[in-house]
């Protein structure tokens, strides 16, 4: 089992680091590889066909090789893919995505999401003229230094909670980065506050995700952002939000239900149509900073591919199909898969809390919903138990989910996949209860 | 004239910040807009077909909508964009890619040539332990803060040349950033070991673009390359490629004429065949730092869109074509392009000389051929001089360029074009002679 995936996988050895080149599709002992897919299964080599709730990391609200975007698409290929000049197909799409939240005036557009954080922290530089930011311990934003301080902070390294280490992700960062960065507690209002407050002359902008994944998967209360806008209004600082994976919460993304709106807004993954792209959007004032046309230009900035018409297509249509009732009915969908993934849990009584918003979950091995990162944080043994269910999942129910045991929905997904996950679930939790209760009852002690 | 651009323009103005996403493709009073593009034309929303010597900044090697990456685009498009496993395009890809050149034992994919040079210096970082990177005054390495330093820097700012100022790109760029950027001016032996050796502990790598575009368009000789690379070897320290750009010059990169090797090498543009790409590659033991493998994993890495089937599918069938036999084609070319522009200068007898390297090459508004950054920097009122040649380019020969005056060539050019380009430019020198004249003089005084 696994041969053609194997031969791969040696070939692959020889040539990529690590054999991948994104460590999110590495699985012992080999990863696996796709054929084909369509809407929401995936057939692999093998001839495999999976269920996918994965949906390439969140970034397919549509599913595979939806039929609208791949035939825009190709009628776009046969006009080019790029040029160095502009097209009508950038500014439609800005248009859509501007219409869709009224915190979003002016918006540009990247090829990442790592790259729309990154101008969005040098923005907020620019803007203020101060070097500093602020980020939640644990939260995922990208590969760009700043961004991921502290995203995988552990019990070794974390510190005191009133005052967070700044942790380093890879080896060698630069000190200076670690002390450019101030970490809180996320949810945490007097903590943060106290936090910030020890440096606010010198940071430029509070970054949020928020519902930020690697946290926890739960959101950002409306008072801790409230509490977090009004300390930014105080301070001469920006509140910015990272809804590269949230955007899909609400038609005008997550930042929709809070009572105040952050300046700027960081958006990728769903809004490329399944293509690379990313993007940055917020206050006009702000987001002159990149005007060209300014006598003094705070923040010049290109991209070879940012805005090509290949990904603004793709993203156009998608977001057009992803309208207020395709929201709607998509976060349904999700809120039955979640009752039903909580009735397994119950009938398997395995100690597994469900946090997510909008159309996207995650499970926890413990009983309550975890409400802070180092309450959500999982051991190694946990870790390795979580891999046992996704690999059961993966093998014997021919399912693809998250590697955090997290499902991000698509529309192509229908009731019959909701059931098919939540029988598979029971029988998966069922398969690793006894060790679970094993390890859920020692960290108890 | 230009209302239809215009109408789209203003359109873009009231969401877009400056109305562009890439100041690239900006130009006064509007950008202009494309409807399709093949080969090496491109036509634009008014109807007007102009003939593309810019590629979409250097990127497009086969120019626009090739047929054979059409189809290929296509046949995967069907089966999928993205997915949260492998693919075989990923691994066949790389094996093209590292086939190349000895110097690429190991690789990894990523979106863009911003995000390759970033993984590049912090995959330097990781393997050396150590927090600072030394660039060349003048080059242009994408918007990674680091990388982006003294990239525009000028008289009132540049400093002593034997010891330049790091000088922030961007607005509010955190004062640690300019202390951990070494700046050394290009292919200026003595200067720049003198500055390296200043800071010899802290150096994790000596980036170079071995034909850096913005710095004038030299290639750096191979007794520099050889005394920066015996320098990194006697410091702990590696010395990293740029080749982004350059890698089109010969079948294995600029870097293939050097008597030494680069440790890694970022790549991009042309290789992703008209989509988002970038890829670092280079020796095993350094790109070790990114296996997920490795007991402690000192760069952890990923991205949503990273080593994506569309881009690495358009990308091994763009490789495919540019064979070695292409590459000499294309360089033949463009030298036979290269000595009738010379000619063109010589009749319309103006100060202008030329520098490149393979398939590219830009003018300089000089008499004599530039040799550092501080010599081919140009004046504002150059500046302005360069945009009318442009304009006149553009608008009367129709004719697309890069906005440094720069051609990048594409194997769809012929010598039609060729003809065209040099006769435009003849004529195009004729027009604006008598302010060049006057500019040149006065700066000589």
């Amino acid at each position: 089992m696994g041969e053609k995936h194997k031969t791969i996988y040696d070939r692959a050895n020889k040539v990529i680091a690590g054999g991948v080149s994104r460590n999110t599709i590495f699985r012992k002992p080999h990863p696996y590889y796709v054929y084909e897919a369509k809407g929401s299964y995936i057939t692999d080599v093998d001839g495999t066909r999976r269920v996918d709730f994965a949906n390439n990391m969140a970034s397919l609200i549509h599913g595979h090789s939806h039929p609208a975007i791949v035939n825009a698409v190709i009628e776009q290929l046969h006009r080019g893919s790029a040029y160095t000049l502009g097209t009508e197909a950038e500014v439609a799409f800005a248009e859509l995505l501007i219409g869709r939240s009224p915190g979003f005036e002016k918006i540009r557009f990247v090829n990442s999401g790592t790259e729309a954080v990154m101008t969005m922290i040098k923005a907020s530089r620019a803007y203020t003229g101060k070097p500093k930011i602020a980020k939640a311990e644990g939260a995922y934003h990208g590969t760009y230094d700043y961004a991921e301080i502290s995203q995988t902070a552990n019990p070794d390294n974390w510190g005191d909670l009133d005052k967070p280490n700044s942790v380093p992700l890879v080896h060698g960062t630069p000190p200076s980065v670690m002390d450019d960065v101030i970490i809180f507690p996320y949810n945490d209002i007097e903590r943060t506050i106290n936090i910030l407050d020890q440096r606010a002359s010198e940071i430029a902008c509070v970054l949020i995700d928020p519902v930020p994944h690697r946290v926890g998967f739960f959101s950002a209360t409306n008072e801790f952002v409230e509490a977090v806008y009004k300390w930014t209004r105080k301070n001469n600082a920006l509140l910015v939000f990272d809804e590269v994976i949230t955007f899909r919460v609400n038609y005008a993304g997550a930042q929709a239900v809070y009572s105040v709106t952050p300046d700027l807004t960081s958006l990728g993954k769903i809004i490329g149509g399944g293509f690379p792209i990313g993007a940055v959007t917020g206050r006009s004032d702000i987001m002159q900073v990149l005007d060209p046309r300014e006598k003094v230009l705070r923040h010049p900035h290109s991209g070879t591919f940012s805005a090509n018409p290949v990904s603004t297509t793709a993203g156009r249509v998608a977001m057009e199909m992803y309208d207020e009732k395709a929201v709607a009915d998509l976060n349904a969908l999700t809120a039955i898969a979640r009752n039903q993934v909580e009735e397994s849990i119950k009938i398997a009584d395995v100690p597994v809390s469900i946090t997510g918003a909008g159309s996207m979950f995650r499970m926890h091995f413990k009983a309550t919903v975890p409400t802070s990162y180092r309450d959500a944080y999982q051991t190694k043994e946990i870790k390795t138990l979580i891999d046992k269910l996704l690999d059961y999942l993966f093998f014997e129910e021919e399912i693809v989910m998250i590697n955090t045991c997290a499902c991000m929905f698509a529309t192509t997904l229908t009731q019959r996949e909701v059931d098919r996950l939540s029988e598979a679930l029971l029988r998966g939790f069922k398969h690793i209860k006894p060790e679970l209760e094993q390890l859920v009852l020692r960290s108890a002690d």
